[in-house]
């Protein structure tokens, strides 16, 4: 919801639906946006959840996402929430080639 | 959260803020829903709101796209949008570079 940067630049989309045992999700995945926000060529996140949860995450390069990817903590939220949190998800990596919105 | 198609494929990303006149909104978003999954090349389409509300439409070229955004049904309810249901908005279109996922 802000100009984040000029495309081209690149959006990981998350999308998951959460099984019965949530117990400490919401803390890890407020841990994991603090996280990612320190990561170099970070740009911006949105989120939102009604039955099925949407992340959206911004970032600079393929690197950057490589990188976070592959950062120890996230990669063990990752492996808890596949145990544990989600009944389902998807993950796609994108180049944003087109941007434009308004505050009306 | 379905194997959609293969990449590359293309997304759109609309993220807004509702305004507090929302009436006639969740009909409208209704309505264009089943009005974009009659179009050629729609691939899906996955929504959630919170504070901040993401509908992410899948579509097979950006020639699906423009044709869906030039759908005189829905050039009408992105006015009405603007004139009464949003706050803000952000759309990004996107090509699919990559996308993996799993029912747990």
């Amino acid at each position: 919801m802000k100009n984040r940067n000029k495309t081209p630049y690149y959006a990981v989309i998350f999308t998951s639906e959460l099984s019965e045992d949530i117990s400490g999700y919401y803390e890890m995945a407020q841990q994991m946006e603090e996280q990612a926000k320190t990561q170099d060529g970070f740009l911006g996140i949105d989120s939102a959840r009604s039955a099925l949860g949407i992340t959206i995450s911004y970032w600079e390069s393929m690197e950057a996402i490589t990188a976070w990817k592959n950062n120890t903590q996230h990669v063990k939220a990752k492996q808890k929430g596949i145990k544990q949190w989600y009944k389902s998800y998807q993950l796609s990596i994108c180049r944003v080639e087109q941007e434009y919105g308004e505050k009306i």
